[in-house]
Formats: structure tokens, sequence, C-alpha cells
């Protein structure tokens, strides 16, 4: 039977992440890629809501993480914009809607191509160190370095 | 707004917990008391979902626990009736649902007294040391003093 709507909104309202990873990249012109990820973690008895997650959102890999976890993780751009419009039309309940939104605004500005400037990626990564989840020494850094090759 | 039925659920299913405790009571003629509790915790960001579940069950207190974290506990034996009947009408999709049936079935033998006859708590302690969340070395310890009171 197929996860009922506000089921997934519940269960990502517990347990499900909203990351942006910023990472270097030596291929591109600002020396970073941003990759944006949804992920779901469960320990591995419950490996199976985590394909019906898969099942759901048609999208997403599921993957063995350590050794008694499994994770739902969706990075392809096109599935995250789909899983950005799914949590638009159906609110999370939790202050996890304050990461979302913030997740949703970095996703909508790299629909134009902004984390492929610097000022966009000064952007992006400003606002990714203002989510609850996110490194921010390691963002802190990457900032300094931004603004170092703009010096 | 109210919360959605499939949304609890999801998000029980997240982050609930179903908790069998069995502590000394002294007045008690087996010696121990068998306390079952229905449980969400969150970081206190997140306290007035809390307080939206304990309006959706019409049961059950907020509390703080520690630094940070605020729990939504159900410890009233009438409440937890309606909690096992909610749980019973709308199925938990993961592996909680394995905890919540030997949950469920441990507050039905306490509406039979169960609970209260020696015979009755080892079935109970045995059944709680196979959920997920329980205490089995200090279960065990239970078991062995009441096989020793029967002895």
């Amino acid at each position: 039977m197929d996860l009922a709507i506000d089921w997934v909104v519940g269960f990502v309202d517990g347990v499900g992440h909203f990351l942006v990873h910023v990472e270097p990249d030596p291929q591109s012109e600002v020396s970073y890629h941003v990759r944006p990820e949804f992920l779901v973690v469960q320990h591995e008895r419950d490996v199976q809501v985590l394909y019906r997650l898969k099942r759901f959102f048609r999208c997403g890999v599921v993957r063995r993480r350590g050794n008694s976890e499994y994770v739902f993780s969706i990075q392809k751009f096109r599935c995250l914009q789909q899983v950005v419009a799914f949590f638009e039309r159906h609110g999370l309940k939790t202050k996890k809607n304050v990461d979302f939104k913030k997740f949703a605004r970095i996703v909508h500005w790299m629909e134009n191509g902004r984390h492929l400037t610097r000022e966009g990626l000064v952007d992006i990564v400003k606002l990714a160190t203002t989510m609850s989840e996110c490194d921010q020494e390691r963002l802190q850094e990457i900032l300094d370095a931004l603004k170092q090759q703009a010096g």
C-alpha cells in the first residue's frame, strides 16, 4: 500500500534531514560545488520503509551506512526539485520547516545558476551556515577563502 | 489547525517511544508495579509540536528534560488505553509497530489485572525484555527475583 502524504510529512518532521554540502571542486570556476541532499536515516530493521519512501518520491537511493544503519538519500537535482515542490505544497509542522525553507531557497537559487558565480556562492554558504545541522566552522572557512579569492 | 491522523502516525513512527517500566513497589503484593509510557521527545525549539500532540490525544503532559529537550508523556492508564486504541486503528508502518503490539498486549493484560498477580507479572516482564528499548539486564534481575519469591 502506498504511503499517505501526511504520513510522509510526519515521518520527515521526525527523522528527515535537509542538508547543504559545500565541497572543494578544482574544476569549478568558483572552486566549490554545492550539493544539497535530502536524507532519511533508519536502523537496518526499517530499511523497508526507506524503500517505500523511494517508491513514494520515485527518486533517490537506499544505501547502507555503518554497521546497522541505512539511509535514503536524494541528491539528483531534478529529484530535489520534486522534493522541494512536495514540501512546499505539504508543509512540515516542526521547526524543521525553517531548515527546509532555506534548503528550498538554495535549490531555487541553483535553478538560476547562482551557485556558479562567486557572489551567488557566498550567499548560499552564508545561508547554509544558519541551518541547524551545518558544519559552521567549515562553512566559515569556505566563506573566508571565497573572500580572499575576491580580494 | 489540528494535526492530521496520518501525520501523527508518521511522526510517532519516526520519534515515538513505547516503553514499559517495571519498578520496585513495597506496597504491592507482587513487590513491583508496571508503568507503561508513551513518549515523544523533541528539542526545545519544537516544544509547540508536543503541545499539539497533547491536544490531539487530549491526554498527557509536556515537561522539560535536561537542558534542551522536552518530552510529551502519557502514563495515565485511561489515556494509554486511548493511545492503544488509536494505534490499533491506525497502524504504524515501521518496526516500531512490533514494539507497539507488545506494549498494547501489556496494557490489555493490565486491563484484566494480570500485573497484580505474580504469574501475570512474570509474563509482562518476559514480554518487556523482548522490546527494543528495554533495559534487559534490569528486567532479567526482576525476573530472577520473582522466581526466587515463588521458589
